[in-house]
């Protein structure tokens, strides 16, 4: 059964009403009809069984049945200065496919775009999230400079940042912090251009670990994605 | 130095000759001039520091000295089932960026899409050696359909199939087989939709070893380049 998103706001004790973006999905895209069950999520953890009830004025759905899904037991954010809007995408899209939970967007001192255009993202990690089947919808924040983001950014068991290919290999910092036992993780990565020489005191001083990627040469938003797939692999391990 | 690509048939004892991809990417988008210095690659391991000599007829470069850089350690193919191009594309360019050598795009019985515009696919390799500063142009081949691929997949000293998530995480397997002393990797990748049940018979048949990369469903793209992400990592810790 495939499965969809609605706010939590609009799902009721038996039934959930569809915005516009989801209802498009559901008529014109899979072009589901009148008593066609499908599943949705309030991307906090539930997922619901349905069936369609009403296409017009509004789409309704009927709930048949809902259970819990549990989170996964690492909370990972990922923090980025801005890339350009298709390589943002691309962060946004494969960090959910790959468990992120939070994207920290940010305007640091070297980034050359920025959007504070939260219902586009949003849309981006909900199709990722009906595509690869997660229940937790990512949020989404944006800050107007590394220094508000810092500030913001206690409360994580493990902050890293990718800032420094002369530093240990993300990897190798993993085992030797026994990171399994960490629930929480803060992974910052710079923009094209890297983070200006204050921006970088600022990160250290506020208790981000710089790590290496290794040897490749990559854009951000590569340096975001495979940092991503190691830590991930690495907690499964 | 900026880093420029130059076919070898166009690289002679004193100077390059630029063909119009590199022309356009050097006169109009870094907007060279006559004297300006810049690197250029073949693509094979060699390097040329040159001085731009004339803009036409021809772009010609002056070689005022060559080096080479050593191939990495690791050999690495990436063979992937066809995915859509944009998806397509994105597997080219990061799996430039994170140092795969070989491309084998496989027109696989459940693959939607097929293209053999191996001139476009260059353009982008091309592009991601430049940003990324490697010296080492990946080959890309197109392959009829999956056993094709299968039958010339020897020589590997190690061949992984990312086709099934029941069985040892990537990167556990890769500590077991102490994977460091291995020259040289297939990884192969399903399209979306996956491989038939046929073809996994003949993939397991042919020597590849099933992994999974744990526990999120990923779409093709991002599976390839999870997986080349933890090897890379892996290989260099």
């Amino acid at each position: 059964m495939e499965l969809f998103y609605a706010n939590p706001a609009n799902i009721h004790a038996q039934e959930i009403v569809c915005d516009d973006f989801e209802r498009k999905h559901i008529l014109q895209a899979m072009r589901k009809t009148k008593g066609d069950k499908m599943l949705v999520t309030d991307g906090r953890g539930n997922v619901f069984e349905t069936k369609l009830l009403e296409q017009k004025p509004q789409l309704r759905l009927g709930i048949i049945a809902r259970r819990n899904v549990p989170a996964q037991p690492l909370q990972l954010c990922l923090a980025i200065g801005f890339i350009r809007p298709r390589r943002l995408d691309f962060v946004l899209e494969k960090g959910t496919e790959l468990g992120v939970n939070f994207f920290a967007l940010i305007r640091s001192e070297y980034a050359n775009y920025s959007s504070d255009n939260l219902s586009r993202f949003e849309k981006i990690t909900r199709q990722a999230i009906k595509q690869s089947r997660r229940y937790y919808l990512p949020g989404v924040e944006v800050f107007a400079d590394s220094h508000v983001f810092l500030e913001q950014s206690t409360g994580y068991d493990l902050k890293i940042a990718a800032i420094d290919s002369r530093r240990e290999l993300l990897l190798r910092q993993l085992k030797k912090l026994e990171f399994n036992s960490f629930n929480s993780l803060c992974l910052l990565i710079g923009p094209e251009g890297g983070f200006s020489g204050q921006e970088i005191v600022d990160i250290e001083q506020h208790g981000f670990l710089p790590v290496s990627l290794g040897n490749n040469r990559l854009r951000a938003e590569t340096a975001a994605i495979s940092a991503v797939s190691v830590i991930q692999q690495y907690m499964q391990n």
